[in-house]
């Protein structure tokens, strides 16, 4: 007697039951909490709102301050529950029966699901085998087609690598279609599109305030995007759909990002640091990353997953993914928490070879 | 070359533009900030959130919390950024394609987005004239389209009377479909569907922590409803869909429910003292109301509603909707507040006559 939506019951879903481990390693968050300053601020904030009253202009401040920090309007850019709700919200807008959607593999393994729940068609491009995108195969794929919108996440998730500019600009060029570029990682590396979208009308930029600004807490991100995809794609989103704690939690954070350079800088020298490192391992390829994380590959990786989850150290495992069998993503943590890790990885490795 | 689904352009906004009112009594919100004992725990514990951190458990505590309160189990309980996201999803869930989903007008206007979003037929079952429902319409309205969902808001915003429990269960009875109460306003009168739960599985409830618990800032609802029907709608939701700051907040909220009593209980003898005085109003007609507003009509509505916005009081003003031609609502705000806006209505009124 429930008649529920066609094909729900099979729709895929993303597990984020967690444990609690020593080492948290596997979700790409930052290692530390707000930096004191920031903190300081952020309660005092939090202190005097009117938490009986419905949002009202905290949004169009957090977007005026985006919007002037990257010399565009208030009108170029919309926020969300995170980048999650940008993307699901644009899957929407572009999405409906007929329509299909366009995303690399691997890559953020969420696109599938939001372009499912959006009533598209979703077509993978599979990556060349060391992950570096295929720029020609994915513009004729979108074109024979006739996508209505093309995803790409750059830095790549899972995989850390990135797409130069230029490459970038191609797509814009000849896609024919809205273009999402996901920029969830862009504080660690490549080259923002963001400069594109004067050129190209069709560029749409995703952005997060969880990994680099260290808020997945307050789930916070926003897109940019000529002003009349803005519009279409906000009256698909609920009124009220941001909650005021979290807008002027971001706000503060965005106001002093300043104070997020130094550890920005520092994720990124560990990154280079443990790539060395992991280099030298035997029987373990580790791809080149623009990312706070870093993914391996190795033949024994489900038996690495279990040595470190028996030490209390959670990384993220793929499974049978498509083009991730045998691949771990292993989070950039601290100093300590990355010698830990490392230290257990390379016991493990030479402990097999 | 841009692409949007289908309809989307056409698609009916609900506006929540809003001006700086003096008395702003136009949202049914709390005029109440948070009680003292509640504001103290409240800060300390944002003041101890891995800010860092993507949610965990926070939201399993308070679903815990909710169903323990209610004899129920955790997982007949599920969590949305506000009853509006509870409301989006089921409409979703149950939507799509050659789906029918029916609901009362006037009542919430916000049902007819989440339904045409949903991609779904909407159909309106207007109620009688003095806005009781009429609920043998309703059920062969719900029979005649084969629905797949039925929505009732208990008590009923914009008109605030409410559904005896008798009838709400002689809907559950006899709707063979999915049946979602919206208790918005339950605290504030009117007799839970909650009892009917475990004899008709049928039975969806949504509440929000909005209005009598005063936290619309935080974003934060719940529904409640069998274990099957929560697993479904959840597979909807966005991962990480609610962040820790409104989770941790409306936790402390629910565990202190009791300091809202009083509040509760000044809201409601507030109402029904200006629904006495109303009364006494020539040309006004005042309906009964279970919530923390009143609806008022008058055949000079829009001339009373420009009149109180120049004076700094912000009603709601319904325009031509359906059912609600010169209608204005009126939330109640504090003592004092309600005294002014009363005196400014009266001085209105009473200058016409």
């Amino acid at each position: 007697m429930l008649q529920f939506r066609a094909g729900l019951a099979e729709m895929p879903v993303y597990d984020v039951t967690e444990r609690d481990w020593k080492i948290k390693i596997n979700a790409n968050e930052s290692s530390l909490n707000l930096p004191p300053l920031v903190e300081e601020r952020v309660l005092s904030r939090l202190s005097s709102i009117a938490f009986n009253r419905y949002p009202n202009d905290e949004g169009d401040q957090l977007r005026e301050q985006i919007a002037s920090s990257l010399h565009l309007k208030k009108e170029n850019v919309c926020l969300g529950n995170g980048s999650s709700e940008i993307i699901e919200k644009i899957c929407y807008a572009f999405g409906g029966s007929g329509h299909t959607i366009v995303y690399p593999e691997p890559s953020f393994s969420m696109y599938r699901i939001y372009v499912e729940m959006a009533g598209a068609e979703g077509i993978a491009v599979p990556t060349r085998k060391d992950y570096r995108g295929d720029v020609k195969k994915f513009v004729s794929t979108v074109q024979e087609r006739k996508a209505s919108l093309a995803i790409i996440c750059n830095p790549n998730n899972p995989t850390g690598n990135f797409l130069p500019l230029h490459d970038v600009a191609y797509l814009a060029h000849h896609l024919d279609c809205a273009f999402l570029v996901d920029e969830a990682y862009i504080e660690f590396g490549g080259s923002s599109a963001v400069s594109l979208m004067k050129h190209f009308p069709n560029v749409i930029v995703a952005r997060t305030f969880s990994k680099a600004f260290g808020l997945a807490s307050a789930r916070v991100g926003y897109m940019l995007a000529a002003p009349e995809v803005v519009q279409m794609v906000s009256r698909v989103y609920m009124p009220y759909h941001l909650n005021v704690l979290s807008l002027v939690t971001a706000d503060i954070v965005y106001q002093m990002r300043d104070e997020y350079a130094p550890r920005i800088a520092m994720t990124i020298s560990e990154r280079q640091r443990l790539e060395e490192q992991l280099k030298e391992l035997p029987g373990l390829t580790v791809y080149p990353s623009r990312t706070n994380f870093l993914l391996v590959k190795c033949d024994c990786a489900a038996a690495l997953n279990e040595a470190l989850a028996a030490q209390g150290i959670g990384v993220r495992c793929f499974g049978e993914a498509p083009g991730l069998a045998n691949c771990l993503r292993i989070s950039i943590g601290s100093r300590e928490e990355n010698d830990i890790w490392f230290k257990s990885v390379k016991d493990f490795m030479e402990g097999r070879s």
